[in-house]
């Protein structure tokens, strides 16, 4: 179910992006404990001029290959949470080769009430409220 | 006021992309019973390989023809976001003709202070607090 | 910290897009206080069929010129939020030169453990959970 956006600078190769988006959702898997098929990216390219990511900010050494990652999902613990950031980083650094340093997160939590995932019910909610 | 995402893949015609639109907008205003104005869409075309949404999960057999809609607003009921799930997938069907297996959706909410319509206000809370 | 999307219509000049993004994180700095290099911001450009802003709602006469920002932050105060909003408009109707009525924002709260800024940390929480 987490809705997963990966935003990064164009230029990459279809592999690197491959290696990225399959390294993003193994770390969900691990730290989440979530299935292997509950996997939803949108990935986004975009121009240098478009992809306005601080370089310094927090004292971390940012470079042109950072990636945004942002994900909507509904509520996960602080220790899931820093599990998640610690497995990614050490994921992506192994490949496609990310530094530590290039991994920028945000997460966003809703409801259980706020899902639909097809055929128009709420799955996450007791099925005695949407056969209303 | 609800800012609405809409995300497919790439290559569906604008009377498509269109009757789309327009059908989660009457959905929402159905369900949520905003005013027919009440219209702020943004629709994001991707490619097969940036657009990576399960085929399986949850029992759901989804085909390419798979939308994502993410949704911003304040607070709305649970039974009013059921009610929206059950709505749109019903009009999807219709017109443009999307399987209801291939309607996933996510809304994230917020709250009243968190909106300007235009002209640096925040409409949705007392003008005296604007005026400051 | 601030991760501030921007969309627009597409086929304004790169100078009205830096300008546009200069003048909302010189608003961010101003109303939060943030400083001047934490600057996270992506720029989206739409197709006018793929960006559907209505026109009129809200008693608000808007242009092709419409940008939506939308905002995800850790919390911040109605008076915070609202002093953003007057500051953006008055300094993008200076430069790029932008109507305040073309200036639609939404904000989306999170915690401070949902922000990782790089290393696999979660900077905005004590150091001795990530040190788990």
């Amino acid at each position: 179910m987490p809705l997963v956006h990966i935003s990064l600078q164009e230029g990459k190769s279809p592999e690197y992006i491959q290696a990225l988006a399959d390294g993003i959702h193994e770390a969900l898997c691990t730290a989440w404990e979530i299935p292997q098929n509950d996997r939803f990216q949108i990935i986004h390219e975009h121009r240098s001029t478009h992809f306005l990511i601080d370089k310094k900010m927090w004292d971390i050494n940012r470079s042109d290959n950072v990636i945004v990652i942002y994900i909507i999902s509904i509520s996960r613990s602080t220790e899931m949470k820093v599990k998640f950031y610690k497995e990614v980083v050490k994921i992506l650094k192994k490949k496609p080769g990310i530094r530590e340093e290039d991994v920028f997160i945000s997460i966003l939590h809703n409801e259980k009430d706020c899902w639909s995932f097809g055929n128009g019910i709420a799955q996450l909610i007791a099925s005695s409220i949407n056969g209303k």
